[in-house]
């Protein structure tokens, strides 16, 4: 558990460092730099994670916010914000988290999310969708689920650009939440998510 | 399109390059150094991503390999070479592009994939899923399909490190493609995709 305080002090330190390693991804795709360039350049990558490796956390502990008992999206290849994977999403929950499971989240899909020319990776759409619908589902991630099935259907291509997700909770029928989401570009509904996500053994009571 | 010496000379340079942004992207999340030592990180990935950015091709023209036709994965997030959010997968096509669109691929997804502790992502295997049921569906991207519906049935969490991943086309009725594949890690399979790929109304002949 740490305190609100603390996680504010982490996110100063390590977004603006995750978004230098975002555009490094994206220049690594674009550059058309000669070849002993492109053999600095790794050269001067290597070294830096030398350092970097030099001493290491346990990341697998998932450390949650102490207020609201959240875990910390540090690894997460949706919402992690210490994962250069990551667009990152971040996930606002409507009246808070616990509140019905209305979630949304306005993001950035650009080059490095490309599947067909212009467009985002159907499967990128599917990943953002899994996880939001997921956040809906546990209420914010407060409730444990795991992902039963998952359809998506896909309307037509999502533009590279900006997006929303939603999610919200359909229906709840015993250990089964079934949750509803889109996936939408600046014209509108791309792709549609129906998840049915199950509460596991260990957590009913 | 290129020739397939051509090809391999710029895998030789690219490949090296975005192996060692993926490591980074990896010590990035693990990484327990301080503040002023992640400072001096950022400001090297900075210098490095500036040199990057002098000279840029146009990545949105796909090119084509010049004998099999199909297109060169640069960019791609799921089997992108010079893409460092893609694993990358590398995709086996048996007995060929063309022969029957059943394919396979093997590679390994680490801490940069993980959703709950120790597992991968539950989006990760979607976005794995959806691209080799849609490489099987349009024999090796020389068919353009879009996917139309993915589903995904989790039958338990995949854990971390190497997984297989397989694809092959279950029936074709008029434009629509019916894909089905499987994600499994050292136990087994995880996970089952079913997924209705459309030939588009352009391709349609």
């Amino acid at each position: 558990m740490i305190s609100d305080a603390e996680y504010e002090r982490q996110l100063a330190v390590y977004r603006p460092f995750t978004d230098a390693v975002r555009r490094l991804i994206d220049a690594g795709i674009r550059t058309g730099v000669d070849e002993a360039t492109i053999a600095e350049a790794q050269a001067a990558i290597e070294g830096v994670t030398e350092r970097l490796v030099t001493v290491q956390h346990n990341s697998t502990s998932t450390l949650r916010n102490a207020d609201t008992g959240r875990p910390l999206a540090y690894t997460n290849p949706a919402v992690g914000v210490r994962n250069a994977i990551a667009p990152p999403m971040e996930i606002h929950h409507e009246g808070g988290a616990g509140a019905g499971g209305r979630c949304w989240a306005e993001f950035e899909l650009g080059l490095p999310y490309e599947g067909p020319p212009g467009l985002v990776h159907g499967g990128i759409c599917a990943l953002v969708l899994d996880h939001i619908l997921g956040e809906s589902a546990s209420d914010g991630l407060t409730k444990p689920h795991f992902t039963g099935t998952i359809t998506l259907r896909y309307l037509r291509g999502t533009k590279q650009g900006p997006v929303r997700a939603e999610a919200w909770i359909d229906r709840v029928d015993g250990v089964k939440t079934f949750a509803r989401g889109t996936l939408s570009d600046a014209d509108g509904v791309t792709v549609e998510a129906d998840g049915i996500f199950i509460r596991p053994s260990w957590a009913r009571g």
